[in-house]
């Protein structure tokens, strides 16, 4: 075992000290006699550290009280729209959840989040013969009138072929978006600005194929936006199958009319809350760890993978802390923010009432991709970080600090090799966290497998039963691992 | 190539000449030189039919006809309950594209069927959570009074746990048969009888976990059936995740409250129609091979797989043969059925209207198991072909026919090593060759990869993506080559 100790150099003015800021990667490279990609043996961690990580993982290896706290939730809770009382219920009963296991300070912090609700809807195929399409509408869509829009469907693959036509060709009628599933970064853009560009062509509604690869005729829900400046029109999601049949009936020459029916509305803000809970730290309390996710999902399936599994990975994390009597030096704070997907509401409310503290964040760790195998950490390093405006403003500063947070990362890292999840990537880390790492808060993400996750995103299919106990146990064991060493060593992951 | 010719033993009286009937067994091994095991390249086919049928093969490995039909009657026609219209407009439709591909005595014959119509249905969670589950009605199921069946949900793994509950314990509830999937024949008898068997015991309503492999929480319909007396009592299948659910539900001691609503109805018979056609044989025109598939479909998808794609790759397999101009010595008739799915009707009124032709129907050929990899043939020998009321009765003869009917099969196969499809397994035909089998027709089903089927069967997933041209284009081929051998050889599958 290295008796490599982990070294920090104060910075009082991170601006007007480039330099100095390459300074703790050096260190720490000097210190502990290797790169960042080949640390593993040679790592910067006590032995006494690795050996509590090692204990708090094969705690987790075997807890199954995440998993079967979560089927509660699901199940006796079913799905949470922020806005609705379902989820003030859902979270009064997680804190009673938490209050049970043994957290300090569980304490409910209000949100003003949108309140959308979806009413009825159907989709109808009028023309060229009559069948009822399944459908889903967009969250934060207005309704049609009531009765429905009927209009001629205009198929088009992407941006530039509607573009590409004339208003005329568009007005009045019902732009469907059939945009192949490139990954859910590149295509998600029809779903949220599909309406906006669409009504710019003067059509009265669109429809957007799922942002997915394809199911079993599931259509995918999710946010959409609109633009002061141009009309909002009634938006909603098809299946896949749906998408290809009304594209293959336009390519055969067939004229296609449907019927949208939204009774969809948008109401005055309501009262929410991120739910939050505490293992004290034993010397520094005032510093803390930031783990969580987000407890509102859309109003579809049980909200199981997105993001119920995160939240109850996070809260196991910390509840291994209790169990196995480890409590860190720095305070782990369980936050499980509401309004993630409509909004990002939480996040901004989290990062507004504790903004006298941000700087005393030492890292924030959330789980929103599911439950898929998990492979490591995502990690999101913003210039703020280090007080820069921009990553050119820090220039070579900027760099070492970034260096310095995946070198420090893969040693961590490197504790969780036995169950695959040592791999790190300078690739983001999650929405809710995004506030706090525009403030200069480290940020992570846990990355796992997603080739199974975008199938279910969003859906119906969204349910308990697609969580796999040995997944959520690595996972779990991830994040208690990150969370507990980030709250215990002595250095940080800020410069 | 081998000289083996087809040799027939005329045999008046099979009954009276068990001994007989082994004969053409004989002779055909005898003649071949080899154990129908292994009579790959001693095929008792001649040379020019080995070679037609390789013409036909190949024609089928390239043709679209059948696929392009397919995707115009599913995505022009939908779903096709028999008993509705949208059934009765597909045949005619479908009429007019067998008239215009050039088939002889394109005719409609008429079917008197169910009429069973779904209306609305719902099925909502009230204890312990609200949640609208999910659920589609079983077919000739009848409804709920409206506004629904409320009441307490008991759930059982199997008849027997059933059974083992007294009245009290299920009178006025709603029998959930939780019955995990094992394969189809052995879990339909959920779908078929469960609501009998709650009725029995006292039951107001029966909901049956999908007959499927876990889907996207996607339900799976199909038909059921009453027995006079018994109550008739209201049946709707959920998904296996919601199955999952509540059955987790009342392990955990919840008291689980659902109210179903179903405005489903049946009323008096209405008329459909098999729709015929046929390649009129050359030398022997009153000499038949049937093959086909079920025009009709559950309401639900647009019936691709089960059983529209049945229907088109009998449909191209017999146009190859006029594109081909390979015209069999015997007719090759397409016979597109009527309510295969409840209530068989349309087999049955084949067979009746067809009654005094059966013993010139040389064999029955249907693929309706999708369009998975072919792999072969599944047949259905049955006493009645040689004349017995059982295979007891026949003893050594009926062996000897049925040995006969394999190593005949098994060289026609043969002509489709090169796709896969030369297995041949004494496995049953299909639903709707099954009277003409009890009535002594030797008939014949395509046997497919089913690993994908029984995840879409039956639901809102069986749509025309799902159908995989390769596929498709191996399927005919199978089916064109088995049916142009059985109406060109000299001998049949009859002993």
């Amino acid at each position: 075992m290295s008796q490599c100790a982990h070294r920090r150099v104060a910075v009082p003015s991170l601006r007007a000290a480039h330099l100095a800021a390459i300074v703790p990667l050096l260190l720490w490279l000097t210190a502990c006699g290797g790169a960042p990609e080949s640390a593993t043996d040679e790592s910067g961690l006590p032995a006494r550290i690795r050996a509590d990580a090692a204990t708090l993982r094969e705690a987790a290896l075997r807890s199954d009280v995440g998993y079967e706290t979560l089927a509660r939730l699901c199940d006796e809770h079913g799905h949470r729209l922020s806005g609705s009382e379902r989820l003030e219920r859902a979270i009064d009963w997680m804190a009673g959840e938490l209050r049970s296991m043994g957290f300090q300070n569980v304490r409910k912090e209000p949100v003003q989040v949108p309140v959308w609700i979806r009413g009825d809807e159907s989709l109808t195929l009028l023309e060229p013969m009559e069948l009822e399409v399944p459908m889903l509408g967009l969250g934060m869509s207005v309704g049609t009138p009531s009765g429905g829009l009927t209009g001629e469907v205009v198929v088009v693959e992407d941006f530039d072929e509607l573009e590409a036509l004339s208003v005329s060709d568009v007005s009045g009628r019902i732009v469907l978006f059939d945009a192949p599933y490139r990954g859910y970064g590149r295509t998600v853009p029809y779903r949220t600005q599909g309406a906006i560009a669409a009504a710019q062509r003067g059509a009265v509604a669109a429809l957007v194929r799922s942002i997915g690869p394809p199911g079993l005729r599931t259509p995918h829900t999710g946010t959409m936006r609109y633009r002061d400046d141009t009309p909002r029109i009634p938006a909603a999601a098809i299946a896949t199958e749906d998408s290809d049949m009304i594209a293959r009936l336009a390519d055969s020459g067939n004229r296609v009319v449907v019927r949208l029916q939204m009774s969809a509305r948008n109401e005055p803000d309501g009262l929410s809350h991120n739910l939050v809970a505490e293992v004290v730290g034993r010397e520094t309390p005032e510093e803390v760890v930031v783990i969580g996710g987000h407890l509102d999902s859309w109003d579809v399936g049980t909200g199981a993978q997105d993001d119920g599994v995160g939240c109850l990975i996070a809260v196991d994390a910390a509840r291994l802390m209790l169990e196995t009597g480890l409590i860190p030096r720095r305070t782990v704070r369980i936050v499980l923010w509401t309004n993630e997907e409509n909004g990002l509401r939480g996040a901004r409310a989290y990062r507004d009432a504790h903004t006298d503290e941000l700087d005393r964040h030492v890292a924030a760790i959330e789980s929103d991709s599911g439950n898929g195998l998990v492979q490591g950490f995502r990690f999101d390093f913003r210039p703020a970080v280090m007080g820069f405006d921009s990553a050119e403003d820090g220039g070579e500063a900027f760099e070492a600090g970034r260096d310095r947070m995946m070198a420090v990362t893969r040693d961590i890292a490197d504790l969780l090799a036995t169950t695959g999840a040592d791999s790190v990537f300078a690739a983001g880390s999650g929405a809710d966290v995004g506030p706090l790492a525009a403030r200069g808060v480290p940020a992570l993400g846990l990355h796992h497998d997603t080739s199974e996750y975008f199938v279910i995103h969003h859906t119906e299919a969204d349910t308990f039963d697609k969580i796999d106990l040995t997944d959520m146990q690595k996972n779990t064991a991830a994040m208690a691992v990150m969370a507990y060493v980030l709250a215990e060593m002595e250095g940080t992951l800020r410069p």
